[in-house]
């Protein structure tokens, strides 16, 4: 077994490999753009007196952006360390995957955004779309926790952002979808992708690491680091490439209280689906952050706190209940193994958010949003505007993302049962001791 | 006792008749502001060339919400995760009450502090004050940890949000008071409700749980990252609704030096008061943060660094002196059970900065503000202007603090003395076991 | 051995004196600067309708000084919580050393960087450079980690930030170097000064507490907390205080993509000199950071993300071998007892960083910089502007920094070997129940 699972060559060589090809295409293909260019911003501002260095798109979105930062490397990093042995590998591989995917991401998110004449350019509204990318591949992580290694992982981000970006631009350019906070691009991708990924690498002998699938006490606390980062940083998430002004502070507004709400609802039927009326950790680290998931799409229009309310709380309702009854069913009858429930917290609350947001631009309307229209819907200006057909092309972005995350996820899933990564066998899954170098011999460590 | 503590149906039930009558009111009574509102922003700005999106409320406060947000749901959240188990119940309820109390402190601030037509309008500085009204309840959380359920804590809230806005109302509105940061408003009035409302609930038997009632290594570490994000932030909470420019800045600066200061003065303390010269824990995790509490209220006027500096030191000294020789006393003369210490961090330091607070507005002149003076004191430009009153209007509005929270303490504590809210018995306090799903059995977990 | 470590008297005579003198020379020559005064500030708008509050400083930097205070407090604070029975410590010492450095560097920062009219000026930019200072400090202090008490730790923080004010000085007003981001005035200073001290302070019975001298599974999860804030916010460490606009953005952005490369290069690295190809959390925790500390220096400029990239892979890559190959020869060889590594963290990618800007700045060009020359380089508005000599200049300020460092170090080191300061003895380093009064017994608390 040792021999299999070595990473010494595996992962030295696949790390270096990629990150010379991406060294070697970033100094080919990728510019500063005109606000991070000494020569383009300065020339820009001769010209003109109304260009001052607080329109710097960085004085804009930079404090948004570190808050998504935070969100992707503590908050998705930590949220997958209530395992009771895999906190270094929860943490370590999220670190080492996103790091990867930001990079990546740029290029994909470049090529095919358009780019300017042969170069792609970069900013912190790069920086932030890949944070977004990036998270879409943590959300799949989070169904194959556990179950895979390095190697595996870094193999499934390759694919998984190149499919991210393509699904991204067919929903943002092709259809003119909304999806600013990404219900569809980000959590609805990331999660039917990463479900059709651990379809694929069932194991019908997991049980032989059941013992090590679950929490302890300390575990769980760090883990709720994750979740409480999630939470509070959320608005910034949905806020973050929102057009300037009222747009990005309606968003985080909407956000905040979609989240609030759907705290209540956790608590609620958290208690209620216990015989014992006791509350299960797992439901408060993960459904209380179906809010912010399932306002992604429909979070920078005209919703309302009233709205996003009762969208908050039907998330949090739809996710508690997913955890209780349906993720045991999907294993048993579908053999999908979601080791974090993914399908509760970003799937299907991904797919609420969609249809909120479907709805709330097929009720969109000029006596509403006033002269804002434009600065929601993008199309809005060219006189074409019809709500309904708006709605329309929203349901479309999500059949298509559903389509593409499914397709990508199978075809991803067969390339990663390739007998060649370095997998963990059945009888050491949720196992830190596998890729890390121990300190503590594994019966002193963690099982107190 | 199993049956007296279960929360099937008490949590869930309250949970959802809460949050339904919260988006009811929410429906009829909430609007967007003119910066969160597509219409308005917009209309707005076609009408006057001078009004830009960076001029959107937003990029003034929203980096100082989520600092302040970090220490509502992080900061409290963690601080009081020190107890060896209850670390479940300390982040999770302090989600809870929060989660609950932002949407409540929305509406029950925006009624008493002046409605528009009717509706109440929110953005990102009423997402400031419903934290800030929360803060004041986790405050009073910490005096009755590990003695109160779930259900009890979100009948506190409810009434505790309501008086806050009440007291809020009669200090800024009614008597002109200055207390940004909420010395008097935060502070004060959140430590003395939720020592009245623990001395009502006094248990007489309360060493029954006395072996739970103390840290072990590792809580107290998580309980650090409250401790020092809630110092680091507090810059952010202290300026967070002052004016733009120059008393945004200058209140980050004053509460920086007041905390640097403190935080000398609690090591020092701390090693003067044991015999052996060791730190005490406590006594770092909290009394370290007094100096944010006794700038609350003078940090935005001309309190100079210098100043800063001695009402830091002198916070941290008697926040010490407190936690060592008054708590003890409290609990054993006036059966006050305060079990985070919430008198020496918040109480004693909250009057202090009250006091800072008068002085240094008796002592304001144009001489030293310049034009500057009505950005400070609002009622500067009326002509009427007498600091010495100004200060007299603040000593009465800390004495009104003082009896509106000693009152609303005593009311609330005997409504949450019913016996129907599945409080824990005498022997079961700071237990998660009580309202948490156990994952390992407890006598392995956190007690090795 | 109790009585000699004991800090009662000790520990509080410092702390009180050392703020009473803070107190005093901050009343005496501190003062609010244009930006954070009330006359000043308003003084200015009404000359002037081009001021408006979002000119402030305080909204170009202060989101940036959050996150440098995070790191300072957060990062370091808990980066070093990796020892099993260190954790008070800490977090503790570095809270307390942290408190002290900024009020004292924010006095050496104001007398050597020149007075306004023998007053100090204080804002947000002297908070951020009172950061840095102390960040240095807490560079030096991972050197002796676990080897020093309390009382030297301020002892040498006096010392140090002293040294650091007048480096700076040199380096940035009389040789007019770059190093926004600190390569060469916070890292390589910090990690030679500290890598002197701990040579003064050799130990040669050390291995007496060898047993304590390493990790436990909770104890480095809690540290990958303090590495993952370091790395996230890095870029607003580098970019905290360059001028506004393009160089502020790009700076970020360099230092991004600096440490995502970085990030690679370590986990190939890590896993490939260990045998078993296992990953060690040691390189993870601090190898990763290495792309931040190397582009601290030319991150201003228009390194390009391709050169960032190539540093921060060079960076990774050094790092982690000298924790597996240069570290235990330090020891051995040269007698330095490193604790942390921070010859791996700071020290050689410190001087990577300054190399690296040595060599960019030679490369500068109008062409390649356009107008915005002169925003990274003050004195190309001269006309005398040569890169070559730039360049030069750079290189001596590596020079001078490593002189300076050692040389200050080689002192301070001696001051503290004086046996008053109540340093452990060799049987009880890495030993948190030495200073801190114990709430579990030793056997019990982290060693399960």
């Amino acid at each position: 077994m040792a021999e299999s699972t070595n990473m010494r060559l595996r992962l030295p060589l696949l790390c270096i490999i990629l990150e010379v090809i991406l060294i070697i295409l970033f100094g080919a293909l990728v510019e500063y753009n005109d606000d991070t260019h000494a020569k383009m911003w300065n020339a820009n501002k001769s010209h003109s007196a109304t260009r001052d260095d607080y329109e710097n798109e960085f004085y804009y979105r930079y404090p948004s952006f570190q808050d998504v930062h935070v969100m992707i490397f503590v908050g998705f990093g930590f949220l997958m360390t209530f395992l009771q042995r895999y906190g270094f590998s929860s943490v370590g591989f999220n670190f080492l995957i996103a790091a990867f995917s930001l990079q990546w991401a740029t290029l994909m998110q470049g090529f095919v955004h358009g780019m300017h004449h042969g170069k792609i350019h970069v900013g912190v509204t790069s920086m932030i779309n890949a944070d977004f990318c990036t998270g879409s591949v943590l959300i799949s992580f989070g169904a194959v926790l556990g179950k895979t290694s390095p190697v595996q992982l870094l193999v499934m981000a390759i694919f998984e952002v190149t499919l991210f970006a393509v699904n991204e631009f067919i929903l943002l350019s092709m259809l003119g979808a909304n999806d600013a906070g990404g219900s569809m691009t980000i959590h609805t991708f990331g999660a039917y992708f990463g479900l059709m990924v651990t379809r694929v690498l069932y194991r019908p002998n997991l049980d032989k690491s059941k013992h090590r699938n679950s929490s302890v006490y300390h575990s769980d606390l760090f883990a709720m680091i994750g979740t409480i980062y999630l939470w509070m940083f959320w608005p910034s998430f949905n806020s973050a490439i929102t057009n300037y002004g009222d747009p990005q502070h309606r968003t985080a507004l909407n956000t905040y209280y979609s989240l609030a709400a759907c705290t209540l609802a956790t608590f609620a039927f958290s208690a209620l689906v216990n015989p014992e009326g006791k509350l299960d950790m797992v439901h408060i680290q993960n459904a209380a952050l179906a809010g912010g998931v399932a306002v992604g799409t429909a979070g920078e229009m005209m919703l309302t706190p009233f709205g996003s309310m009762i969208v908050g709380f039907l998330a949090g309702t739809i996710s508690v209940l997913g955890y209780k009854y349906l993720t045991p069913v999907l294993e048993s009858k579908l053999k999908i193994q979601d080791t974090c429930g993914i399908h509760n917290l970003h799937g299907m609350p991904g797919v609420l958010g969609a249809v909120v947001g479907a709805v709330t631009s097929a009720l969109a309307s000029p006596g509403v949003y006033g002269h804002g229209l434009q600065r929601v819907f993008a199309d809005a200006e060219t006189g074409k505007w019809n709500p309904q057909s708006r709605g329309g092309f929203q349901a479309i972005s999500l059949a298509v993302t559903l389509g593409m995350a499914l397709f990508g996820g199978l075809v991803t899933g067969f390339i990663l049962k390739l007998p060649i990564y370095g997998a963990p066998p059945d009888t050491h899954c949720f196992e830190d001791g596998l890729y890390w170098e121990e300190l503590v011999p594994p019966h002193l460590a963690f099982t107190f």
